[in-house]
């Protein structure tokens, strides 16, 4: 039996270990954004470095203005060193109602399939991701009494909350946290079956905006048509935001932006991604994008507009004469590689504003930005990731996009220059952020499994 | 002393009696649409039927499915006959906490001009300008022992309800009610000083209607671009309603659109009239409908469409990134003589229609309709009540239009075949259906004047 075997039948023997490590970090209720659950993040926080020093770190819980970082750094050794990086905060738990058990309560659900459910709050997002890892290091350090490579370990409780505390963490401690990469467990497998590596995200930058046009709403049968309409108003500008051919049409928005390049491209040929059933799954079947593009261009490698809410005037039952004399909307762009978020603020509001007629205004708000990132399929680090990956799945790994955005690997980019490598083991149906949330076992275990392969594989 | 002369000084030195009437009534709670008041209601117009058999009428308050009717009958003289019609019910008074006196304890209020208001919810809309026509009315039989032409009444109690029982009620009483035009007192004068006929009023026809497109929100990290947005859609649908010049972009919806006709131009060219100052006093300065039309033409004679609402995705505090699958709005159009209501609904819908994605969806729901009508100016009757209230206000009396529609009209020109002469004495800062309704005591004063001078000459 090699060591890699040994390793990896330790990880088997001590699943029932690992699952009561994870039930204990479970019923914590570590929910970063209501106050009185300050004191369980504090604990969660705790509860890490214990686990970080039993597998030989150097641990701490270090204090923000929000709620604590955990570092832990393993001892220096030859070869790469990876910055893993979870959560340990979790999502509000309303509307409680909606679930089957309590959700501080963790336990385990069999399956009509085979599988189990590992149900409880953060039981995927993060807690049960992140243990992965841990757990994983933990054999390592069990069987042959050191860690195969120098591993440290980043765990912040704000990443529900949207991370405030870690652009400034990062800045003051950018000596003590650089490393060659980060691994982050925090995404979905591609299927059931086949593991995955998130390769491209995409950026946002996200607006609020009010139109008024009169000094007070008017009634339409002394005003209407002479007199400016505010709901008219918004329906025209968010009317000209995007073309017929499903492009976005603000002038200069795609300045900049680059063709999905030929390596990835031919790995997503490669994807088993079925465009009618993904638009199925949800009652559509046009997709709504660019013409020409397919659905996963659409989606992971193309910017896009999108309003999520429209107010202004009467929406009540029955009917009212009025003429709005204010109406907005949020709207967020996602935008990729060679988009700069604040440069599509500015030629967003400069697209309003001309529309704005001369006896009107408009008032902006500012949300969010991010930029997007695209990682280099050709890195040491990710290939030998992707062959551990394949060997734990029998599949091949897919080699991902994502259409959604990871604002805090931005951080880690801008602040310490470092690259990320997404893994999860997260299934779509996990319920994250949702009643009910589960984490299967089997990505439990085989999560842990691969990371096993994975440290072992960047030892080589 | 001539007759008429008498009869004017009657109706003031009678002027605090008639007010004392005028308090009785706005007593009387008689809010239509709220189920606890329907006794009151029944009490006003039984308090009405009295006042008709002091004026030698034959008068009768007469059941329907709601609120009851009162019609009563002048005995039948040579000369013209004329339907006075009026409404009994009030608003609801909420919010009742910015009334500065109780709604229904009517009372004076002088003002630093001269003018007094009367207070109380209906002392304008509809009880105090009804009241000038029937105590013109008493003033004529008190004098002369007889009113100078037949007269006969009618007043419902649904009015501010939608008058659901006006038309059964005209088309089961047809006979009864028949007469050669119809008088309504509930419209204002043109401005403090000048009195007004309104002589034309637009249509309208009313809608709301909601998309749908995928079968539940989506992220828009997830489906981004590929999934079509109904907040998109509906901003889409109202941005191409209008036409960059202002005019209403359904194909056919100017069919059958006359011009205004040159004799309602010549009156409207010498109405002291101020495009400015009506946009301006609204905080607007851009007329923002058919380019070419006069400010006034644009109110009164051309049609438009106004959306009073909209609704769709999230419009809370914060930022959440969903693709909304459903979005609706409300809608209405003004129309104008030539414009069938339900032609224009029609196409309106085919509008819609044809800009629905085939795997999305769109439901209508109608609300009311109503014809334009517009009255000849060169009618026997108009032109008497024109030098008649001439001589009362010493100012030309305006024939004027209004953008509103008055849907009760219509059912008289369609079940009784009669048109109608709209001369009212209320000022544009009534407050009619808001809190702190007042009508000023020289529009009582002066309009059971105009009536009395009205009745004198149209037995002329």
């Amino acid at each position: 039996m090699t060591r890699l075997d040994d390793i990896l039948a330790y990880a088997d023997a001590q699943l029932d270990q690992s699952l009561g490590r994870l039930f204990e970090l479970i019923r914590i209720p570590s929910v970063s954004t209501e106050p009185e659950y300050a004191g369980d993040c504090q604990r969660a926080a705790e509860w890490l470095a214990v686990q970080l020093a039993e597998i030989g770190m150097d641990a701490s819980v270090r204090p923000t203005q929000g709620h604590p970082m955990v570092v832990g750094h393993g001892p220096a050794v030859p070869g790469p060193h990876v910055l893993f990086y979870g959560h340990y905060d979790v999502q509000p738990v309303d509307p409680l109602n909606l679930w089957n058990t309590p959700p501080f309560e963790p336990s385990l659900a069999p399956q009509p399939d085979g599988e189990t459910y590992i149900l409880g709050r953060g039981a995927s997002d993060d807690k049960g991701q992140l243990l992965t890892f841990i757990e994983a290091c933990r054999a390592w350090k069990a069987v042959t009494g050191s860690l195969p490579i120098r591993v440290s370990m980043l765990f912040e409780g704000e990443e529900e909350a949207g991370s405030p505390s870690l652009g400034p963490f990062l800045e003051a401690n950018a000596e003590d946290l650089k490393a060659d990469t980060i691994l982050v467990c925090d995404t979905d497998m591609w299927d059931r079956e086949t593991p995955a590596i998130t390769t491209m995200w995409r950026g946002f930058v996200s607006e609020e905006f009010e139109v008024t046009t009169a000094d007070r709403d008017l009634h339409s049968g002394m005003f209407g048509s002479a007199a400016r309409n505010a709901v008219q108003l918004i329906g025209t500008i968010i009317g000209k935001l995007r073309n017929d051919d499903g492009s976005v049409a603000i002038p200069g928005f795609y300045d900049g932006v680059t063709e999905l390049p030929e390596a990835n491209r031919k790995e997503w040929e490669r994807l088993p991604f079925d465009p009618e059933k993904f638009l199925g799954d949800v009652g559509l079947s046009i997709p709504a994008g660019e013409a020409g593009r397919s659905v996963l261009e659409q989606v992971w490698a193309r910017p896009t507009a999108e309003v999520h809410g429209v107010w202004g005037g009467y929406a009540g039952d029955g009917f009212k004469t009025v003429i709005p004399a204010k109406a907005g909307a949020k709207i967020s762009f996602r935008l990729v590689a060679g988009q700069d978020p604040e440069r599509i603020r500015k030629i967003f509001r400069d697209f309003v504003t001309a529309l704005i007629p001369a006896d009107c205004s408009v008032t902006f708000k500012s949300y969010a930005a991010a930029g997007a990132q695209t990682m280099p399929l050709d890195g040491k680090l990710l290939n030998k990731a992707r062959t551990a990956l394949t060997e734990e799945w029998q599949r091949e790994t897919a080699l991902a996009g994502t259409g959604g955005s990871i604002p805090i690997l931005g951080e880690f980019k801008q602040r310490l220059g470092m690259d990320s490598l997404l893994i999860g083991f997260a299934r779509f149906d996990n319920r994250i952020h949702s009643p009910n949330e589960k984490y299967d076992l089997s990505s439990f275990h085989r999560g842990i499994r691969s990371w096993v392969r994975i440290l072992h594989a960047f030892s080589e």
